[in-house]
Order: C-alpha cells, then structure tokens, then sequence
C-alpha cells in the first residue's frame, strides 16, 4: 500500500527514491507516486518526506494536475548547470542530481533507480551520476521490487478507481455482445453485415476501441481469438478474419485509463449461435474449475492454494496440466491468476510454484482457468477480477455474465 | 538507415545487439529491428546477420508476424535451466544469455544492450549477467545512440508506412474542422449542441480518438489547448472547457500506427467564428516564419540554418526569442523541429545551439514555429511534417489547409 513506502525504503536502507524516464510512456513508479497520475517530470522522495515532481518548464502546468509541489529544472539552475557544462546535456544532468541531493538535504547512503524508459541511456547514465556523487550509492530493484510490494495491496482511493475501470469495462463488454447479437449469418455460418459483406475481428475491435474511448479507458492489445487461434493462451486473434457461427471465441480485454492508470482484466469465451458438444463440455469444465478456484481464494490462504485445487481438478477430469506436463501447449498450461493495478500483471501470483504470497485484504487479483486444443480447434478461458475486501472476503468487480452462446438477433 | 546497422555496430565494436524489455510495450529499438512489428521477444542482432527473436511460448505465434525467425525459450532448454536454477527465474534468465551467445557463436567483445522498459530491473540483471559472462561487455549507449543514427534516414518501406499515417491523420483532422463548423454558437459566443449544451474540449477530442482508431491510428496525448492555455506550448487543454468563438487554439497532434510503430505530427491553429486582429497579425507573422524555414531546409543544409533563419526573422519582428532571451515563456520558445519516425522525437534537430546533424535524402522533420503570449491571452503555432526525397526536395506530408478561421456553419 502507498503508506507502506517508507517502511520499505527503510527495510531496504533507502534515503531516497529518483523516479526515472521519458515522458508522455506510461510509467507506473512514478504514476504511484504522483497520485495515480502520469507526470512528465522526475519524481524525487526523500523517506519520510512527500514525493517532489521536478519539470521541464513546458511540462510544469501539466505536472501539477498531480497535486505534487513541481519545481522546474530553472529553481535548480538548469541555465547555470547547462553553461557550465558548455551545452552538454549529460553533464549539465549529472550535475543536476547533486543539486536535488543538496537542495533536498538527502544523506550520504543508497538511492533507488526506478522508472520505465530507454534502458541503454540509463545503463550508463548511472554510472557517470555514480562517479560523480560517490557519497551516494545509486541503485536499481530485480524480483520483486519495493512498488511490487507496495502495488500489492490497494487503498481506498486506488479500489474507488479499479471500481469504476471495472464498471466501464463491463459496460463495453456488454455492448460488444450486443454489437455482435445485431447482426445475422448467411448459409455458409459467416457473421454479416447489413450489406451482405462479412463482420470480421478487425470491426468487431474497432468497436470495442471506440466504446473504451467513449469512456476514457483505451485498449492495450485485447485477444478477440476464434477457433483454433483461441487455442493459444496469447494470439491476439486475426483481424481479417470473419466472425462463424459455432466456433469458441476467447475475448480477453485488459484496457486501462486513458494515458496510463489501473487496469481490469477480464475475459469471456463465446460462442455465435450455437456451440457445438466438444466446446460446451470444455467450457462446462472451466467453469466448474472457475468456481473452485474463487472458493480457495480470501485473506490468510497461501495463493498458489487455488492453482493447486485447480490443478487437482483439471487432473481429475483427464487434463494435461502444467504440472502433470510443463512446456505442453494442450490442456490447462498457465497459472491461475495475477494482482493487477497499475501493470496488468503485478503481485500476488496464483501460481504452484512461486509459492512466497499470501492473499490479503486491499489485494486485487484475477481468477482465470483455461483449457486449451489447438489440435482440436479451439480454447476456452474465463477470467473475472476480484478484490478482496476489509473483511478478507472476494469481491467480483466483473458483472458480465457468462453464457457462452451469444444468440443472433438480426433480421434477414 | 536500417542497412547501415552494421556498419554502425562495427563503428561502436559491437559483437551483437541485446534488445530487452517488457511485452506489449512499445520498444522502438526492438520494432525497429522487426521490420516494424512491435514483438513481445527477447531481439538478438549478430553482427553481418539478420535479427532474430527469441520468444516465450506463448508469445511466439504473434512474434512471428515480424516475418524474423522466432526461436522458443524452449529451443534453449529454458525448462532444464529452471531446474537447474531451482525455480530463481533471474538466475535461468543469465544462464540463458550465455546459451544465445554459445548457440549464435556470438565472439567475446561488447555486446550493446537497447530498450524500453524497466529501468530498475536492468540496472541490476546486467551486473549479474556481466559477472556470469566475463568474456562479454554489456555496453548502453547515451547521445546519439546506434538506433538515433540510423533513424535519422528514413528507408522506402518506413516513407511508405509514414506517408499513410500522414493521409489517414489529415483526413482526421479534415473531419475535425467539420466536426466543429457543423456546430452553432449561442449569444454569449460558446459552441453549443444540438441539445444547447456546450462542445467541450474533452467531446472534441473523444471526436478525433474515435477517428483515429477508426483509420488504425492511436492518439499520443494530443493537444487542444485554447486561450491563454495555448501559450503554454505543452499544454494539452482543459476537457471540460467549452470551445468559444474568437479565441486562438492550438492543435497539435501526433498519432501513431495501432500498438506502437510511425507516427505523423502536425499542427493547426484555430479561430473559431473569427479571429482577433491581434491573433490575426500573429498568425501572419508565425506563417511567414513557416515559410522561411521551409526555404532553408534542403539536403546538404546544416539543419541549425532554418531555426537561425526563424530566429533572425522573429526577431526583426520585435519577437523575443529563445536566442535574445532563454528561459522566457514569451514570444518564440523553442526549437524549429525534430526527426520523427517510431519515436515522436529523433534526429536531426532543428536547434540553434546543436551543431551536429546536415540535413539528409530520407530525413522525416518537422517544421513548427509558434509565439507564445500568455499574458496576452493565447499562443499560434503552425506545424506540418516533410520528407528529404532522393532529389534532396521537401516533399509535405501534411496536406491539410493552414485557414485560421474556423466558420461555424451550424443551424439555429
């Protein structure tokens, strides 16, 4: 949680936290920081202090949205450094972080390196900077990191904000279902338009895209897969291809606020018109796998105990597993779910292996089983986000039902 | 040019290029590489071979829409490395690196390590990988890194892709202007609906996203900025201020191809109704200066020359400049352009005090000059993009009129 910051800095002997990177790149260190919103500038806090925005003067007025004191790069000197370094930038940068580290008063120890950027710039960028304040000892963060732990568990404010990603999304989703009920199919099972021509994934993503807009939400890649592309977890689906009746669609749609901001993640598998035996018995066993895994999930469980169960029942039935079969691209082949927030994949993870979380109050998580046959034709996934509440319970965040069979309703 | 990358890796004694960072990010350098296709896989270029990707599983059927060899984690024992790391992703993941230089007889030397995304991690994991494979150096670049370099110049194939992008975003834009002229005005000089209600800058820009998507562009944070906020030059505008009649608004905007890849970038000022002589005599003189700097922009030209001769023009007018008076928020604020291509700023640079770039046949800039006048209530910038053709010719990408008067022709 936010709050927990300076304790981790201070678990992790860190004076400060530099919020690194471009601007305008979704960033979602230095959006954490700036409550919940994407700044241009680098973020700079000091433990026990707020976070400080430090801004080009052209991006000053926007950075303030953040509700951050933003200082410009001139209440450093930026002129005075840029002279004397004789125009070069680097210099002039180098020189800028030990003014921040005297202005701000930050003692001689370790500062945290974080942000999303151009890698290779700061590969060596950190060791001039290093070199040149050697009180300081300028460091980055693998595994999980301090904002992983932090991202982890969601206060008031951040539930509020999922809350209303998660309705919106919903909202799309079920004009998406609609969208698709309005239209008829022709002798040969393909989805048409009024005039005749074939409705295709591309239009039925370019609606999707436009509702997101409409509510300030954008897309980030959604998998709208039919038939045997579904079979594979991640294909994103082909954009010429015509919508069939009969055939399993995996439609898993992941957008987040516009610009950068939380996430919801959900998935549906449909089916037009009817769906035929095989993929209503696969989808019957997801669904029933669905339901074992919520059952396993509240505070105080260990989280890779509902991949377990879920594993256990997906063997019962005669699945291959990624635990009975690793690398096989059949049967159930990932883990059951992860945190969301920020990224769309943060912790806790739902997985059998990575066994170190433990589900808690303020978590954010997906639950989303899948059967996969691409020798078969097709894949069915089912995915809901849920939070878990004050009293340890799960809260679905996903409203959206789930029938398979998407009926046609338009006119010949 | 992308047939001058090795050349450029044996300029920098580059063995192989590393390209890292998150899926479903956009990574220019790692786009580049992929003939523009933004894959989720790890990119190795060996020097004098092409590039290839080495993919997570699930990823690899998306990645090989790249038209690049896609090899599996698997095909490097990923699940023995595992196991062999006892479950510490990090320490299969530097094991892997050392199979990928093996199995593509990578030489010892310096490997150059490019990429967008999170900075942290790397700074971390390259240690550890440098310490693993001492007979490897694992170099970032900063300045004008390999890939500025060589997206300085455009190929056929990039100038085709970015001439598209320039069509379908004039064509947005073309809708735009009629978007709002379709509009009517109530007494009190405010842009009103149908409904009464008025047209917010936050509906106008839903218009254009809507657009945009429609023709498989996404918006990058466009600018709508009216009044006294368009002297800001990166202010983006207020969403919930109604557009008003006689008032300047800057509209800068730089979408880019679905999912990361070209961009377009342009600029129209506006006056909605009519427009102020004071507006007017403004718009005239930044008009003028477009027209300078467009004459002096030709191959062979040191790209300083335009801004120097937008300088001296301002300047003549009685404009304060960012030569007279750097630092100042009034009169003409910044630099005459930038490279555009996968990034929305790249070589060359149009700036007074950077000395270093000619302009070059295959060269993608802008020219964009502005004034700035806060206290006077509004700021004029007019902005088109151009390609250096094999004759050394400007040739204008952005087609749509430069009319600063904007009728309304909506009905009582």
């Amino acid at each position: 949680m936010r709050s927990d910051l300076d304790r981790l800095m201070a678990d992790r002997n860190l004076e400060a936290l530099f919020i690194v990177g471009g601007g305008h790149v979704p960033n979602a260190p230095r959006t954490y920081l700036a409550n919940g919103i994407n700044v241009n500038g680098l973020v700079v806090k000091k433990r026990g202090d707020v976070a400080i925005v430090i801004s080009h003067p052209m991006e000053i007025e926007e950075d303030r949205h953040s509700g951050l004191t933003c200082l410009s790069l001139q209440d450093f000197g930026w002129a005075e450094l840029v002279q004397q370094a004789e125009g070069k930038r680097t210099k002039a940068e180098i020189a800028l972080w030990g003014r921040i580290l005297e202005r701000l008063a930050i003692p001689p120890g370790k500062i945290g390196v974080y942000g999303v950027g151009d890698i290779h710039v700061y590969l060596e960028f950190m060791k001039l900077v290093a070199q040149a304040h050697p009180d300081n000892q300028f460091v980055g963060e693998m595994g999980t990191t301090l904002f992983d732990a932090a991202y982890a568990t969601k206060d008031e404010t951040e539930i509020a904000r999922i809350r209303s990603v998660a309705q919106r999304t919903n909202a799309v989703v079920s004009a998406a279902w609609n969208f698709i009920g309005e239209h008829r199919a022709d002798d040969e099972e393909t989805v048409i338009k009024a005039d005749g021509s074939p409705l295709t994934i591309g239009d039925f993503k370019r609606f999707v895209r436009r509702n997101l807009l409409d509510v300030d939400l954008e897309d980030t890649d959604m998998i709208f897969a039919q038939g045997r592309d579904g079979g594979f977890p991640h294909s994103r689906g082909q954009a010429d291809m015509p919508l069939k009746l009969g055939q399993a669609i995996v439609f898993d749609i992941f957008p987040r606020e516009l610009g950068g901001g939380y996430h919801h993640d959900m998935t549906r598998t449909w089916s037009i018109g009817y769906a035929t035996d095989a993929v209503q018995e696969v989808y019957n066993s997801v669904m029933e796998a669905f339901d074992v895994g919520v059952e396993m999930t509240r505070a105080g469980q260990p989280t890779y105990r509902p991949q377990e169960a879920v594993l256990d029942y997906f063997e019962r039935e005669g699945h291959a597993t990624v635990r009975t079969q690793p690398g096989n691209n059949e049967g159930y082949t990932h883990s059951l779910g992860h945190g969301l927030g920020l990224n769309i994949h943060e912790r806790p993870s739902l997985h059998h292996v990575l066994r170190e979380d433990t589900f808690q109050r303020g978590n954010v998580v997906t639950i989303e089983p899948g059967l996969y046959y691409p020798s078969r034709g097709f894949g069915v996934r089912i995915e809901d986000t849920f939070y878990i509440d004050d009293s340890g319970q799960l809260v679905d965040l996903t409203t959206f039902h789930k029938q398979l069979v998407l009926p046609l309703n338009g006119k010949d």
